[in-house]
């Protein structure tokens, strides 16, 4: 954006990066139709230029099974295998994609639905098999995304919605983690917009205490962020996710926002991860 | 396209519409997937601009008995309830769709799929209940396809690849015939492109004898169908779709061609539909 001041008698035109909201929405308020209209309903009222990210939720998981199935889970994640790729597929991007998209045009919101496929928009590498082989899951980085044709998407007032599935530029789909793909576009486009992460899900932010909804952490920075670590105020699976939004934020993304998807538009809820 | 001719001392300008290629691929080389990889390996060698139109095949069918419902046919249509139409969105805009995406994006064309609901490009209607309730099943017209969106993207060198749902800009999802989105958006084009619709499936084009593969007509106007009709050499449901080619040559399509998949680049096989 070009902004111009009259100093004296000269013009200083200062050009400031134009803002860009990322919204992750979490597989919990997914599986819950209402949630769901309610968070988009909050998503569309978000002004100005913005792209959402949906994980799975437990679709995936139920048609699985009624597909005979038996999806393999080592360490906390899902091993993605030929029957279980399709399965990823079919529910993040056609059923929960296509739900979202359509709900998202009758608010008014004009949303184009995407995989890292279309537009050769993201290209993934398998993950290495080391003492485990994830089967079809990609790995990804920023300087894996086509950011000039998600910019020009995105300068037709269209609205990116994408799931996590990805690809490897010859032919092979991937399951990638939605909130990396998040992270990862957020960082790409941080080069031309001045990039807000927002991580939305079902609790209000980075908990003190795990049992108590109103001890939110309201900032976290590196140095504090290593504090609450030693204090064990911070743990478990809170630890990567942090980590990955510092490294969010030290790489050119202004916040990233942990919260509750109801505040979505409240400006002072959650926890603000800054540099 | 504008081409200039040098004659005598005057130099002659003439714009031309510039050529589109618009391919619907039928559900019997969905279902086999080497004869889909042979049939991308044409379509991706087609040159200029062009749009692939996809139907959905048997996995649907086969999806909606494993999950335990019982698809209601009804005069050879699918009765698309509530359930019915999250399989086909599972399907159709998820597996096939992105299966289509990455298999394209590999042999090098820049694909991006779509449904009417993606970037709001088809808004369709749902079926008025007359003695039969198709359920959420979306009739469209040509003035309700977003050229603009699409034409932006084309002028990109994507390949849109659409899928057979729409969206009734409410909100709603829709199943809806594959042949009428590709006819429905090859005639909304036809005002900007110069656009030629090819039918592909499994046969060589349309038959005079149903049991001779080689008793293909080569041709097929308004004058000569009236008369193969009369003669009983057209029947059953060629009909409907030779009467909708014909509609389509008469609202600015310049051909329609019926022909074999594996016949994608011989430009002189199949039938071909003019005025």
């Amino acid at each position: 954006m070009i902004h111009n001041f009259l100093i004296g008698a000269s013009v200083v035109t200062i050009t400031t990066m134009e803002k860009l909201t990322l919204v992750k929405i979490g597989g919990n308020i997914i599986d819950d139709e209402n949630a769901l209209t309610d968070f988009l309903t909050l998503f569309q009222q978000l002004p100005g230029k913005k792209i959402l990210v949906h994980g799975g939720g437990k679709i995936a998981t139920e048609l699985s099974k009624k597909m005979g199935l038996n999806p393999e889970m080592v360490k906390g994640r899902r091993v993605t295998d030929a029957e279980m790729l399709k399965v990823v597929t079919m529910v993040y991007a056609g059923l929960t994609n296509k739900t979202i998209i359509a709900k998202l045009q009758g608010l008014g919101n004009n949303a184009l639905g995407l995989t890292g496929a279309d537009g050769n928009l993201i290209i993934a590498e398998k993950r290495p098999i080391t003492d485990v082989d994830f089967g079809f899951v990609g790995d990804i980085t920023e300087a894996n995304v086509n950011t000039e044709f998600l910019t020009s998407l995105i300068n037709q007032n269209i609205v990116p919605v994408f799931s996590a599935i990805t690809h490897d530029g010859q032919g092979q789909l991937f399951n990638t983690n939605a909130d990396t793909i998040a992270s990862t576009i957020a960082v790409a486009l941080a080069a031309i917009y001045d990039v807000r992460l927002i991580y939305s899900f079902e609790k209000k932010g980075v908990l003190k205490d795990i049992n108590d909804e109103n001890s939110v952490i309201s900032s976290i920075n590196e140095a504090n962020f290593n504090s609450f670590v030693e204090q064990k105020i911070i743990a478990d699976g809170m630890i990567p996710k942090i980590t990955n939004a510092l490294q969010a934020v030290n790489k050119g993304v202004s916040q990233v926002i942990i919260k509750n998807a109801n505040d979505l538009l409240d400006q002072t809820a959650g926890t603000i991860v800054t540099k």
